[in-house]
């Protein structure tokens, strides 16, 4: 048999070993609600409120059911599955909480919300608000005082947060911009007003004109290509064409890619969620579970100015403005590439009907000129070189919520690995100031002058990621191997001293939450109930990447209510209702609800069904680079598989074939 | 002027505009020394010492010309440059520095070192030596004994460290295998014999069959897509091929692309070298100096096994083996991608002769689809979404230093970043043990047992990187920027705290030295003689990576030679000689002559021509996915520039145009 033929066959063995004989395309159960069902809730909803309703949509989404019935369809894909959306409502200024049966159309459960905190701010509220303010008659006399022209003012809206209030109303503040030929609204604040809409009454209840502040200009804000002016440059190249197709497959909203099958959903208010992601292993020919569920559970901004006008940003952009609904459309080539496939995104507007975006995420082979992994044997003779280059499935969403663009990257591996990258783009928010030069500059501003008249404020991100790893099943635990130095007192060796390690197993909450620092540690969770055949059990360990910690004064409201950046790393039992580690409802919250309050109740979670909660953050000194626009700053960690497979699992990939494609007609 | 029309113009005029007008394309005065210098070097040095000599070359290098002659060069390539190199070379059992003109064909000085530590050692001594064991009757006795075939056995070498003696001799140790069938010799070692061979005597001047220890199975240690086994898998796509060219130009060893320009170097000792790299300011229209030259200056991999066999192993590859001499030819399309361009390496073999690595080094334009920034406006009128993906020059190398293979990447972006990138691949240095399940294990073994009767020893990788940052011009300061947190005194708000930076200038070296732990900081290294319009002194600061401090007792003697492991950032008034963290002969060294000693002279470095050293670190403790290959594990930092530019550097850069190359013929 000739060596072509032979890579063929083998080529079509592996195609067919890695066909999974338990996976079906049948709507999977974790499945994001569909633009039909969204339609559906809206009219099972409505059907049991008293018309004309004032009923208000906040979140509509999948109730998820319960994991065991997904673990058993995902086995046996006859399994009868329940398809529930979980609804939260604003009604008669109460917040409903309502479970709807899909199937027998009909509401399970509706719940009044006694708690403290607000549901997600739904867009059409935000907007009415925005709005309401540009009729407004104090308003339109302070406009006309700084000799602005009212029809190109435009409002926009930012929450409040909670600073000790003993009631709490569902207000919003209103910052206002004079954009005046700029798309460059953020830099261009009308500061010194304080103005405060009840979103219940729809109606301004608080106005102060304190100020008029100076107004930066408007012309260096520009960053439409078309509106710019030469000198242009650099050149760059586009990036190339991939005529070999995208690389995957997708049906429904399941995707299969070398050795990765897994479901990508979409949530209003967290944006993708990674389901049952699982990882094929060619030695026991099935799938092996990873990652029941993910997503990014809350996104924390304060903002570091004590100022009237700025004290109170602190922004929970998941709870709060929603990553689903503030997800934008992708752009073809430029936000993926060439080869990417795109999903839309789907969520509930005010009255529940739902709202489209259209590729609001897309997935790609990425090709980024890595190396998977390599060898070149110089001490043996012959020439062995075996180099394998590295592929990755990259799933993408932005969302861009007012001023800042968040490029929220999964990408999985071959190897098992899998990355989570966080891209941060998009505009500052500013304080305008007369200064032109820094020697002007006598007191602290909070932040940098990265324009004329324009301080950029200082503030952190701080991301918490929800993985609910199933590391080969559900029954897991976390490891923390903590490299000790040990003197050498055994051997006759004049070595003094070395690092070994000391493994521990976290036995409740409170020995699982640490802040990562310089004391040497590889944490893990693992599956003490399976084992490699040399005995290991089988895990994933967690690479961290860059870590911040708060620096807010722990008494300081925004730090009480953002306790879950205390930590980086927290694990808890799984508990279907704890997803959101700010907190169910966010805005204006007290902090009573939170990963900082579930795990002080210390349960146990060794040999349980864990999640592991991540929290990375970044701090950040603007620059006059991040003006007009920001050049994107990444962040990011990985988990990746320790002792998971009983080797590389990526040793027998076959190189691919490298095809030249001359000839070609360029074609725009 | 239709819209095309008008984007072809702008396209040729920044095409124009980015010309540069300063550079020239003559030999850079860094160039690495060509082919035919070399041949030159051997002659020069070769006819002042009396024949037939014994002379053993070990280091032949540029010798840089001074900073001050480079620079004038760049500005006006008329300047009249020296060219000479550095030979480091033994000769009667003594080291000599010699310097040769290489314009006047004469030796400029030559010097006998009398200190501690010998040089880099060359590969015809290190073969010699191995194969000296192989004709050893006492070692031939020990093979036998084993019942191993001799005619299967292959030794390597292995540096002895230091430990308090006394007097030093050019010793090697060597560790033996018996791959039986297999190229991965690193899995199948030989334990049990310490071999001392020295060099200058070229004998076994030590020998000791200690113990039979076990041998690990041949068969699961391959990893030659040849000889293994179905199933293969998983399938992956190729990547695309670029019809559009590698997107840069390389006259010499000068790369030009987008708006960088930087001159590519390859040294025996350190690899890849960049210099001169500088920037291209689309407003002042000139080139700003940013890197004046950069390498990997040492890399520290300590073992920890306190163990005979295994004591002594704390590689210092660097200085030791040379990532020059370890540079592997890269393999197209796997190695480095379709677009890449490839340069080979040259260095001197032990007699002087010019050896050529072909394909040492790749260049390529990478496209990896991430997003260089991007904004969507969704609360103005109009559909504004810019977005321009990201694009950026890799420079790579790979150095595979016995079993281990580094993979170097500098990658420089249009916005100014520069990333450094190491990739660990290749094969774990692996201790025999009879164990076949971790149940059988009831001491500590120093690491994981990775395969049957396979340990896989705990170990660091230490890299140290050479930075020498001419921020805008030669004198630069190095600034800490504290994030600090402020009780809110001033306002009348709610808001009890915030953060705020401040300013802290380093005046001497022992100010600058950092260990990085969770006290948030920004460094940067600044101009303070070169202001922005607003006033701020142009800058680039440090984004670190993954972090790590040495955990050896600091009186044991691999700590005392590896000090530059002591922090993670150093910053050093420039001098030509101090370029290696770890000193300059670091086989053997006593630690008198590192980064660690030199900083504690706590020099001045305020306002001064400075350099910057950071210290990555990675603790590696194996698990199974290491074997019988590694995938690659990452690390790195980032350079970006904080107030460099007056605004966003990429702000104007053009969205290239998306090219579709349909009716291709496909072509392997």
């Amino acid at each position: 048999m000739d060596s072509k033929l032979k890579t063929l066959l083998f080529l079509l063995f592996s195609i067919f070993a890695i066909l999974p004989t338990s996976i079906s395309f049948k709507q999977h159960p974790l499945d994001s609600l569909t633009a039909a069902e969204f339609s559906l809730v809206q009219t099972i909803v409505n059907e049991s409120y008293p018309k004309p309703s004032n009923l208000s949509f906040h979140y509509v989404g999948l109730d998820e059911p319960d994991k065991a019935i997904v673990y058993s369809w995902l086995s046996n894909s006859s399994t009868k599955t329940p398809r529930r959306a979980l609804v939260i409502a604003r009604y008669n200024k109460q917040t409903h909480q309502i479970k709807v049966d899909l199937a027998k159309r009909s509401i399970v459960s509706d719940k009044v919300y006694e708690g403290n905190g607000f549901p997600l701010l739904n867009e059409d509220e935000q907007s009415a608000a925005a709005n309401l303010v540009l009729e407004y008659e104090p308003f339109k006399a302070s406009v006309k005082k700084r000799g602005l022209n009212l029809s190109s003012v435009v409002c926009s809206t930012s929450t409040v947060g909670w600073y000790g209030e003993t009631e709490s109303k569902r207000v919003l503040r209103i910052p206002c911009f004079y954009p005046e030929g700029t798309v460059n609204m953020y830099l261009r604040p009308i500061e010194g007003i304080t103005i405060v809409v009840d979103l219940d009454k729809m109606k301004v209840t608080k106005y102060n004109d304190r100020e008029i502040a100076p107004m930066p200009k408007p012309e260096p804000t520009e960053y439409r290509l078309s509106k710019l002016k030469p000198p242009f440059g650099p050149r760059l190249n586009s990036s190339a064409t991939f005529p070999a197709g995208p690389g995957f497959k997708i049906e429904g909203n399941t995707v299969k890619w070398a050795n990765w099958v897994l479901n990508v959903g979409f949530d209003v208010r967290v944006g993708t969620i990674i389901s049952t992601a699982s990882i094929y292993d060619l030695d026991m020919e099935k799938y092996r579970r990873v990652l029941y569920r993910g997503f990014i559970s809350e996104l924390f901004i304060p903002y570091q100015s004590p100022r009237e006008g700025w004290y109170h940003i602190t922004y929970f952009d998941n709870g709060e403005f929603g990553f689903g609904q503030t997800a934008v459309s992708l752009e073809p080539f430029n936000d993926c590439p060439a080869n990417a496939v795109f999903m839309d995104g789907y969520y509930a507007s005010k009255d529940g009907t739902p709202v489209k975006t259209p590729n609001a995420v897309c997935i790609f082979e990425r090709h980024a000129g890595d190396i998977m992994w390599r060898h070149t044997e110089t001490e043996m003779p012959g020439d062995t070189r075996e180099v394998r280059p590295e592929a990755s499935l990259v799933v993408r969403m932005v969302a861009t919520v007012g001023n800042y663009d968040y490029i929220l990257d999964w990408e999985f591996k071959p190897s098992g690995s899998i990355k989570l990258g966080v891209g941060l783009s998009g505009v500052l928010e500013v304080s305008p100031v007369e200064y032109t030069h820094i020697d002007e500059i006598k007191e602290d501003q909070y932040g940098t002058l990265v324009a004329e008249n324009t301080i950029g404020i200082n503030h952190d991100h701080f991301l918490n990621y929800y993985l609910d790893l199933d590391i080969d099943g559900s029954t897991n635990s976390f490891v923390k191997n903590n490299l000790i130095t040990k003197r050498n007192t055994e051997f006759n060796t004049p070595r003094k001293s070395y690092w070994t390690v000391e493994r521990e197993t976290a036995k409740t909450e409170l020995e699982a939450r640490l802040k990562l620092d310089t004391k040497p540690i590889e944490l893990a969770v693992v599956n003490p109930n399976k084992e490699t055949k040399l005995g290991q059990p089988v895990g994933y360990r967690l690479l961290p990447g860059s870590v911040a910690g708060p620096l807010l004064g722990s008494d300081d409201y925004p730090q009480i209510r953002g306790g879950f950046t205390n930590y980086n790393v927290w694990v808890t039992p799984y508990n279907k209702s704890e997803k959101y580690a700010g907190g169910n409802f966010v805005d204006q919250s007290r902090g009573e609800d939170t990963l900082l309050t579930w795990t002080n109740r210390n349960r146990e979670i060794e040999n349980k069904d864990i999640v592991l909660w991540y929290t990375m953050g970044i701090h950040h000194i603007p620059c006059q680079e991040d003006f007009p626009v920001m050049p994107t700053v990444s962040g990011g960690f990985e988990i990746r598989p320790t002792n998971f497979f009983e080797y590389n699992p990526v040793l027998k990939v076959i190189p691919p074939e490298h095809i030249q494609w001359p000839n070609c007609t360029r074609k725009h």
